[in-house]
């Protein structure tokens, strides 16, 4: 299947808007992996399958997370997290994707993680900040991602966590630990 | 030793301000479980401990943490989180406490942890609430424990991420899962 077919594919999948907003999160993880000296072409082909689930029925979703071994704690957290992790299985299982870089980058791109990888920390800052979004703080993350991956990406952690203290809503520990892991490498930047 | 033994070896390790907190955080976990069903004199027992390590040198702490097979996570995260770890050890080792729910609650005072137990609530939430605090939000805090040990501690552990995304502070993941186990058993009451 070559870059277009993929393209047809994944589009077919997603209403038309969602389309417009994983061609924002493509054009804008290109641009962040030329800016932070990161692969272009994995970084697109990350961001064009990041939400290929995004709109199965979460049922379809939860199914692939509980008959593929999937983390089974994510059926117990917010549905929004599903659709990364079983879209990294799908992206291999359907449509060939052998790049454990890539795999990760679709399966962390909504929670983050732990030591996120270049590729992790341009695809999930890519899907915060594309040209579409447009929620308080958005402005604030694109300013600092001028200038640092790390900075932005924490700005964007940061205001999911109060977003989800103000909506009494559960924190995915991982997005936590991503925060946490971001915070010792600045330090560590600063330190130099 | 008895009581007042213990209270006096206690004491003898933190300046007097200190010892005023912990005698707030005994009152405060003796009412606290009157209130909510709990029992008085463990409670009481775990406050009277519950800081005993605290005006140790960290080194100290640090020590009682390494070489005494604690969690070792520990020493990369914000130091105001050894003491407990620690206190339960001193608890148990010097003082002969062999009551595991005792030690669980000077264990997790300061972080939390999954699935409290009602002892580690009382005692968790009585030091965020003892009458000598003052802070933002613990108004908040102490109408939500006029009828509710989980709401009112849920507005404690809210405040206290605040407080770290402000400072830009890395958040102890046990932290984020003791919040979370709260709002599930919230879910839980409020669906009966």
């Amino acid at each position: 299947m070559n870059r277009d077919e993929l393209i047809e594919s994944v589009r077919s999948q997603m209403p038309a808007k969602r389309w417009e907003h994983t061609e924002g999160v493509m054009s804008t993880a290109v641009m962040l992996a030329k800016r932070f000296g990161g692969d272009p072409a994995r970084a697109e082909l990350a961001a064009i399958l990041h939400d290929v689930c995004k709109y199965w029925p979460v049922e379809e979703q939860g199914r692939v997370i509980r008959e593929n071994g999937l983390p089974q704690d994510l059926l117990e957290y917010d549905k929004e997290l599903w659709h990364a992790h079983a879209g990294a299985w799908v992206a291999r299982d359907r449509y060939g994707v052998g790049d454990e870089e890539v795999l990760d980058a679709i399966r962390y791109h909504t929670s983050g993680r732990e030591n996120m990888t270049l590729l992790d920390k341009i695809v999930c800052l890519a899907d915060y900040m594309e040209p579409g979004r447009d929620f308080p703080g958005v402005h604030n993350i694109r300013e600092n991602a001028e200038h640092s991956l790390e900075r932005a990406l924490l700005a964007g952690f940061d205001g999911t966590i109060r977003f989800l203290l103000e909506k009494g809503k559960r924190i995915y520990p991982l997005t936590v630990m991503a925060r946490n892991g971001l915070l010792l490498e600045l330090q560590k930047q600063d330190a130099k």
